[in-house]
């Protein structure tokens, strides 16, 4: 474990070790694994105390040196915290084991069989502000997928992260697995260097501000699992219920306005405009609306939205409204400004609904439901990674399925290309088995 | 379609309409975008006549400038290679369409259902020197996959592209698809201004020398589907079978040594490298070996390989050959030296062959057969798109899938997330349907 910084050749050193315990990690059963997070929980609870104690002296740093107050609410892990993360490291172990799934098994000709199999990707680079919890969480995760984790904290949470790892790495070594596949780093340098870290780390996790996520993802040719904007829509077509569409859009922007899956601009077919606007304003009485135009004239109150509005995301009580002319120009726009992550349409109009369904361009497409069903654990996954806004998968919440790739594997005979070319060329079987 | 050099304003105004193009394309039935490529088909029958002549002025102009002899070769579009490729064209249509695959089926809660639907990822920017054949593949591809596909051609094959473009999307129109689908750009300053058209093009594929892929790699914020590198192995065990091993050798080797997935370095434990090298040279006699020190003590006639060798890949009748003391240190070569793409072992001992594709990293790991099978027509999926060395999903030989991404559609009636949390917090059903 490095506490102070690692110069690059030290931190290559280190991510060839993470490569080296990784390597090993991924030949372990289910059963293996599984045991060693138990082995990690119990180690966590034999370190409580000490964990605690570390993370209150980072308290009373932040408090000295006046961290803004989310933070230093993020930062905080007390006994009671400390006891629901370890649960949630002992309900990892439960999770389906996402390696050694055969997703491909197919005779390409007699006695030559060829297999698709899930395999770890191998060391994964997760890159945290504050939260100090999440240290517990990743490392478990990292442990059931097989991979190696090379973990950087923030410098607010740096004695919190030291004893959480110690911890981690003392249950890992009780249970016979190499700790070096758990690492931590702590300075601001090493994030850069971490980014740099190409044909060792093999996917980069952010976790902390828009700003952040964009900064890793413009500094990296590693693999970024992640988002920088949740620019997410709820259009109103001219088929809505008004009562049920107004419930929606409640839940989608005050639930928890600066999570990534609210919504921030409201789109309005002109013909429900002047009945829907009315209802939804009292249903909503601490959100600033900015309306256009013709979203004013009904609700001529509200602030006027301008251009940059509709490419914001507030992550506040703030929430833009558009009139527009049909539900192509909802798409047209949701396509222009969205950040592709989750977008709805309330309608009671299926064929609308399915026309909108298909258009937008978004990780998450809804109908009649609110935006902030957006979500690894909403979804079934047992656990979530990271929503990844990306075109190409994994798309969209993204579960411990996004941190195994797969290899293909061909067993063979003495099978040779020759035979199935030229000539006299055998014609291959492509018979799927099992 | 564009035949002099565009300027990046009106190259974002081409894709801007491919996407317009593409998006209209992703909303067709599988029956109708087949008969839109029969439709192209039928346009390059009928255009058979100005397409040979355009090629034919392309190989004038070649011969004029002294064009390298292989790449003349890839150049030629005679009336037999063009029947051939429009039969491929054919193939394309009879492929199972990878659009609306249902890949998650899954009710959260009653009447709240989540689907996971496979769908095209938008627009293809596809870049390749030489092989105007290239055009007929991609463009009968991205209509069957629902994606738009901008490309770019070698100025070697500018009238053979343009003649080839032209009757594509004459045959698009006479199906009632918008042409816009498949465009043509013509200039190398075009090759840089799409690698940075993020947000317009979702892929870009590269289909040209190592140097070029790697050019394409290191210039675009776009993913790119490909693999600069194939330096793919053969590792002989102690428990190898001596004339099984060797033709095996001789296919990865001879057939086709400027493939990507041919051998360029073999291993062989020491244990049985005084049985086996001898037996191997005369199996190679065109090959030019390099050894290293133990090689060179069993075929003392060959050159000395140095540590260069390692990491080159000759794509050329050329081995190199290195003793190894163990398994382990066969693999830990070849993730030192290897390019991820496809190493196989030969032994008759499954226990080692089982470790070696376990702990060997990369697309393809193989047991007793040649590594030349790593190709998406031998893999059983009718198309290749790429084949990529990447760690993430796709990984190897990639068919009509990686022209595919998903997205997450969710139907509800009214509901809200703050249902399911809270101190009532209703439970999800999390039920597998269908």
């Amino acid at each position: 474990m490095t506490s102070v910084m690692a110069s690059d050749n030290q931190l290559t050193a280190i991510a060839a070790q993470t490569r080296e315990a990784a390597q090993s990690l991924a030949g372990l059963s289910s059963e293996a694994k599984n045991r060693a997070i138990e082995a990690v929980a119990l180690a966590l609870e034999a370190a409580a105390a000490d964990i605690t104690a570390a993370n209150e002296a980072d308290l009373e740093t932040a408090l000295a040196e006046n961290l803004a107050k989310p933070l230093y609410g993020r930062l905080k892990l007390d006994a009671v915290k400390l006891r629901g993360a370890i649960a949630g490291v002992r309900d990892v172990a439960k999770l389906p084991d996402p390696v050694g799934d055969v997703q491909i098994h197919r005779e390409l000709d007699e006695g030559l069989v060829l297999k698709r199999v899930a395999c770890p990707l191998g060391v994964l680079g997760v890159i945290f502000e504050s939260r100090p919890d999440a240290v517990m969480q990743i490392s478990s995760l990292a442990v059931k997928s097989g991979n190696g984790v090379i973990l950087k904290g923030g410098k607010e949470a740096v004695r919190s992260c030291q004893a959480l790892v110690k911890a981690i790495r003392q249950g890992l070594e009780n249970a016979g697995v190499d700790p070096n596949a758990v690492q931590l780093l702590t300075t601001r340098e090493e994030t850069r260097a971490l980014l740099g870290l190409e044909g060792y780390v093999d996917l980069i996790i952010p976790r902390g501000s828009n700003a952040f996520v964009r900064f890793v993802q413009e500094n990296t040719r590693i693999p970024v699992l992640g988002h920088a904007d949740g620019i997410c829509h709820l259009y109103v077509d001219q088929a809505a219920e008004i009562e049920k569409t107004t419930q929606i859009a409640r839940d989608a922007k005050v639930g928890y306005p600066s999570a990534c899956n609210a919504i921030e601009t409201l789109l309005v077919h002109r013909a429900i405009a002047a009945e829907f606007l009315p209802a939804l304003a009292p249903a909503l009485p601490d959100v600033e609306l900015r309306g256009d135009r013709q979203a004013r004239q009904v609700l001529p109150d509200i602030q006027a939205a301008t251009e940059e509005d509709w490419s914001t995301e507030y992550s506040d009580l703030i929430l833009a409204i558009r009139v527009v002319d049909s539900l192509a120009a909802a798409v047209a726009h949701i396509n222009t400004y969205g950040s592709r992550h989750t977008d709805a349409i309330a309608t009671e109009d299926l064929a609308a609904a399915e026309q909108f369904m298909a258009q937008v361009d978004a990780a998450g497409v809804y109908h009649n439901c609110s935006t902030r069903f957006a979500d690894g654990f909403r979804y079934g996954f047992g656990a979530e990674v990271g929503i990844s806004t990306q075109k190409m998968p994994p798309r969209g919440p993204v579960g411990l399925e996004g941190l195994v790739t797969y290899k293909y594997q061909l067993v063979g005979n003495g099978h040779v290309v020759a035979t199935y070319s030229g000539e006299n060329a055998k014609a291959f079987t492509h018979r799927d088995l099992g």
